[in-house]
């Protein structure tokens, strides 16, 4: 009976796109034993929704090509709550997340592998939703899941469904230099409206009625950042998709690592009104707030206007802006010139105010 | 009151080899959400521990060197419980684990990544001890840790702590071609005695009494694949860790890549007293039981002694043994001469007797 009622409260029920029949078959833990069971599942739902030719030979490791440039390697986990949200789902979210962070770190996302872990009990028919978002997600950025893990957990000792994605891809030169070469003068670009993806996810999990709803940017930065380089390469210092702890989080890492103090203009940010909304109702800084599809760059003195320019002229970027630009290190890290009022330090938070956006 | 007896339960109070203070500091949710907490976790406590030269940027990708030979890539996620037991626990077994799938697929082990997914609660003098065990494994193996991820969910939407490792490695001439090129005549060798992994978890989760108490094998197997691969290597056909689903699991999955059946002689398999004594009183086959330091190893005709050779000089693999053969496909596709009694197909069951052994 309480495993019952857990079921249905279970993270997957919000949202989900598949109506799940009372009669439906659910994950066991036989599933992720390494029996017949665990064979079948991973033939019959994971390899064949993700079908290439590196899951054909189904070892423990993937057998790849030997790769031109250096190799870049990243890893996330994805633990997000509900798993489907406006604007993607936990899917789509564990390729484009690991996606992201090859492509600002420099590198050509190429190949990935999956690890799921599943709670018993877990609808397949929800497995087989995610693993289709997952898959075209996959295909839409033109990489490859080459290898794969299932575990299964007992009923209560997982909520669902958590994904790992791990991430390789190969060095692309100029390799961007990083934080740690800002200077004064570079300039801050936001490639979009901020605080999308949290605060769909936020609404979604409580069931909060806004309208507009806010729907998640959940989505690939590998074209802008390409588009990015190939115009504006050797003037880029460094690029960071702004996930959790929002833009904030990104800029006091940035002033860490360079010594220096980094100054935006909230006038300058955009924000939809979806998201100002219910910042505004739910006191809460879009700032702060978790992307998933939007980046900070940092580019040298005079190249702001230019990178706007390139990333305006992508759909997926088109509300990119110049917000801020770095100084030498005054009293504090970051700060912010609000709408209203003077200039003033941007609070770094212990946490961010929302757990489980990704 | 109920978190309460939860975490009272948690597996990681079983066997833990650190006290754990009344008033101990937790993991909070704040700690995974990207804020200071968070960075003050990677970087005193996770990074601290697993010093290297590519964790220093602590940038979301690692810059890795560029690789001589084609690249090879694994992942495994790790749900044990509990934590610790007699011979392992779920750090060293996070890094054998995924060291070992890249040895036996050829690779040489290079770079690992690590992602923890911890239970907001879990107490962080726990995770230190976790994170030793890790690194010490990794240091063992020559294998660096380049790139990680921390999620922290609410209690009781995850139990304790879950690891997930990702590996990249140099693939080094002649790869083992693989169970598909299997032939008639090929010989089997297992490297040490089985079963021994999934009854010590066992034994420990279940608190059963039993002297001896079997202890875990979780260890690499890196030495011995590499000797074996000097001394014998292109008459090596493939190789496996016997993990999930033990030596039964393994040979099942490689008399259906072949089409061979492939036999084995129980009474040439090795197993320990403490493993044999637990299997008779619970009624299991050692051939379904987990390993986590032992193979298989597909051999041609003939070599089979002198593999065993090799693996008999080194104290790791001091008790490998030729166990059986490959044959034309028959009735079924594996056959077990049984120590009492005629040979018998070996049964493929659904999953193994044995949830979250690894």
């Amino acid at each position: 009976m309480e495993n019952q009622q857990q079921n249905m409260t279970g993270s997957w029920q919000l949202n989900c796109p598949v109506s799940i029949p009372a009669e439906t078959d659910c994950v066991t833990l036989a599933h992720g034993e390494g029996g017949r069971l665990s064979r079948k599942l991973i033939q019959e739902r994971i390899i064949s929704a993700l079908k290439n030719e590196f899951l054909e030979t189904a070892d423990d490791a993937a057998r790849l090509p030997r790769l031109e440039g250096p190799l870049a390697l990243t890893t996330d986990s994805f633990v997000v709550s509900p798993l489907f949200f406006p604007g993607g789902d936990i899917g789509s979210l564990a390729i484009y997340g690991t996606v992201n962070d090859l492509a600002v770190n420099g590198a050509r996302p190429l190949w990935l592998t999956l690890s799921l872990i599943l709670e018993e009990g877990f609808p397949l028919v929800v497995l087989d939703r995610v693993l289709l978002s997952l898959a075209e997600a996959a295909r839409s950025t033109a990489v490859k899941i080459v290898a794969g893990d299932t575990k299964v957990v007992p009923r209560g000792a997982a909520d669902g469904l958590f994904i790992n994605t791990a991430g390789a891809g190969e060095l692309i030169e100029p390799v961007p230099p990083g934080p740690a070469f800002l200077k004064e003068g570079d300039e801050l670009v936001v490639s979009g409206p901020i605080g999308q993806h949290g605060m769909a996810v936020l609404a979604a999990r409580e069931q909060l009625q806004f309208d507009p709803l806010p729907q998640s940017d959940c989505g690939s930065l590998l074209n802008s950042v390409t588009q990015l380089r190939e115009r504006i390469g050797d003037r880029i210092c460094c690029l960071r998709d702004a996930t959790r702890g929002g833009v904030a989080a990104v800029l006091q890492e940035w002033a860490e690592s360079s010594g220096l103090t980094l100054s935006i203009d909230e006038r300058a940010i955009p924000v939809t009104s979806g998201v100002r909304g219910m910042s505004e109702l739910l006191g809460l800084d879009p700032l702060h707030i978790a992307n998933e599809g939007t980046m900070l760059i940092a580019v040298r003195e005079g190249a702001g206007q230019e990178a706007v320019s390139v990333l305006q002229s992508l759909s997926e970027t088109a509300d990119a802006r110049v917000i801020g630009s770095v100084k030498t290190r005054g009293l504090v890290p970051v700060t912010v010139k609000r709408t209203l009022g003077p200039e003033q330090p941007l609070h770094d938070p212990l946490g961010s105010p929302l757990p489980r956006i990704c």
